[in-house]
């Protein structure tokens, strides 16, 4: 077989055998196909695409490419839920001990943040002592244990999505639908639940701009998940606006201790019962409106929110300084507030993300450090009315330099109206 | 500037600026662009194609990477003729000489043949003593003293296009028009001749399998030519058929001093007559029929054969031994007869050329050594009816060893019918 062949083939728009995809994932990863070839198929593969066969089985390969968790002690009881990523995204702080407090177990690894806001495991390192790096034994016992481990991903997880993705990124061929999927998915199959949920973001604050591209995304990752023995659901659900009313890592953290305290209602809190009962459903196989019954008892009970602090003081996180008034605060604050009266119309997400990182509450570069306090609070937000001189949001952060440049970006993700916008929904379509 | 967003830009079907393409090769010439960004780079151009300026363009910056020749101290006398190859294509070793003697400046740089049969230069080797190589000062004074020279082509002549045509060869990215035609015209625009006639070959021996493909490679390299201020016109001529009778090295140098003795008529003759015509035309600035009479007169009063004696002496070539019997004997030969009745009614022209290879004709590696004797004379050629056991061609070389090898390739390579085939033209057409 020759990599030459291979490209060719795809290059005029015929279908690659399971064998071809196969011996390029592993070629590539063992550094035996060049990068200037595998950066030509790539090419190929971005103009022609890849059907769901092919998709599925180079989403395979790279699994293969690496480490792969056996979570097959837990029998078919394994959950996971993947996010495509947006600004304020706290439900795995949430839907990881409603799950696990209604009997799933949760065995996740988790991503850290470059650009915009911090990852999951970068919101659970913001609780002192917490630790995100376990022994694979460590994690299967604290799993057996309470139901639930998040870590960050290990590092021979899938390295050919490493490799290949990095490659993409460098030559313009990260767009493409296949791509995206394998890549995601290809560390979930790796990371061994017998059931995935996902929550496809869609809107200014995501990678998905629109409802279709979305749907496309969805589509492709569940037939994958198909193709390979897992239950798998897709939700696509909005990123128009951020996801509640934080943006950092120890203020979502709060918020997203107030869902689980069963204090705050809205569409953070709505998600996430989504999310819960999609979970509870194709792990437990039980009806939606069931599941979502159970996950609305685990919150009204504070199980959920008892299993969140088993959970995190299981993993070394100080409880006490968790709970005290002192956690979230920062050094410095600062008030936006509105110029003129009307309605907050479209908020660009995006924007308000890399608001948040300009405080410190993201990277921007690999391995930066993050400010665990800076962050921004929504005090009104789309759909919101706003007078003029009236508060719209706090920034924080532990230096005063860069308040001004973050106000003035802020700013200028929001459009005022006259009118007020029509509601969007929170849930787009359920792809299964 | 970054080739990030050239890639993206042209993957996206955008235009790229002059700037654009011309940082392209600057940078991957100096290895300051990797092989895997221009690789994807040349996969989104074989998708979305390049404009007549964008190819121009690269083509410039193609030629400009490397020396140029100034041939300026001939004025606009300076003619070229380039062939996209085939096989048995001996026409340089004619016209040159033709249009030499009535006038043009010839100052050419040939190819050595990989595949195949030889190119003008491992010919031009096979005559004992013929230099090949010589500093550009003795080109010019040779030109000056004679009217002709040609020599293979120099180290740092168009390196961009050598990088760039290694990585199109290892990457599925060589069947493209605006690619093909910038690397041959690139080298063309850099060997600095006024005037360019090109023969693009069309049939089952050239690289363009039929007239479409041809005849847009040709509208494409005359535009590249005009484009650069260069007098440029493209024949489309048969290549379906090897072109002559004689395939090897020391064998055509022998057909084309017959053609040149004014001894032998038929296609090989006519097609050389109507590139000579063509070239005198665009550099003497005069009509073809005129141009024509002139290489008409040329053959005839022997002035041309003459000029190519001329020539072979100046560069060292050992007339004597050309002109004797000696000249092209092998020390063995072995006959292909015909194993049915009929007519030929179609040759695969590249499995003829492939037999030829066998015998010793080409190289088939880099560097590979030529066996100037080898070759095939055929003795009926398509359209031409042939009887049981009738000679159909004699195949020389040095071992006997490949004989039974290159003989079956040959016969495969034959068509035989009960009926005449209907005549195919020497010349397609003509594009200005």
């Amino acid at each position: 077989m020759r990599i030459y062949d291979i490209i060719e083939k795809k290059r005029d728009g015929y279908e690659l055998t399971d064998e071809e995809i196969e011996f390029f994932v592993r070629g590539y990863t063992n550094a035996q196909i060049e990068d200037y070839c595998a950066s030509a198929l790539l090419m190929a593969i971005f103009f022609r695409g890849m059907n769901s066969r092919e998709t599925a089985t180079l989403t395979r390969a790279i699994c293969l490419s690496g480490d792969t968790v056996d979570l097959s002690m837990f029998g078919d009881n394994t959950v996971d839920k993947h996010s495509t990523g947006g600004v304020g995204d706290k439900t795995t702080l949430i839907v990881a001990p409603i799950v696990a407090s209604l009997g799933c177990s949760v065995a996740k690894m988790s991503g850290r943040g470059l650009g915009h806001t911090g990852g999951t495991v970068d919101k659970l390192e913001s609780i002192t002592g917490f630790r995100t790096s376990l022994p694979t034994g460590d994690i299967l016992a604290q799993v057996e244990k309470i139901g639930v481990c998040v870590v960050g991903q290990s590092g021979n997880l899938a390295p050919a999505d490493k490799k290949i993705y990095a490659l993409r990124d460098l030559t313009a061929t990260v767009d493409n639908v296949s791509l995206i999927a394998s890549s995601i998915m290809g560390k979930k199959l790796a990371a061994g639940a017998k059931s995935i949920v996902l929550d496809v973001k869609c809107g200014s604050g995501a990678f998905m701009k629109n409802e279709k591209d979305a749907e496309l995304l969805a589509t492709e990752m569940v037939e994958i998940g198909r193709r390979n023995s897992r239950n798998t659901v897709a939700l696509i659900t909005d990123m128009d606006t951020p996801l509640g009313n934080c943006i950092g890592n120890r203020i979502e953290v709060e918020e997203a201790m107030k869902v689980l305290k069963n204090e705050l209602h809205g569409e953070l809190r709505d998600l996430c019962v989504e999310l819960s009962a999609n979970m509870v459903s194709v792990c437990k196989k039980i009806g939606i409106p069931e599941a979502k019954k159970l996950a609305e008892e685990s919150l009204a009970s504070k199980k959920a929110f008892e299993k969140f602090l088993e959970w995190i003081s299981c993993q070394g996180g100080d409880v006490g300084f968790l709970l005290s008034d002192d956690f979230s605060k920062a050094l410095y604050e600062f008030d936006v507030v509105g110029k003129s009266q009307g309605y907050i119309s479209k908020t660009n997400t995006e924007k308000i993300g890399k608001a948040a990182c300009i405080l410190g509450a993201g990277r921007t570069e690999l391995g930066g450090k993050i400010d665990f306090t800076a962050g921004i609070r929504m005090h009104k937000k789309r759909g919101d009315h706003l007078k003029k001189g009236e508060k719209i949001a706090t920034l924080y952060s532990s230096t005063t330099s860069d308040f001004s440049q973050a106000a003035q970006l802020f700013s200028k993700a929001l459009e005022i109206s006259t009118e007020k916008p029509a509601p969007t929904p929170l849930i787009y379509k359920t792809v299964r």
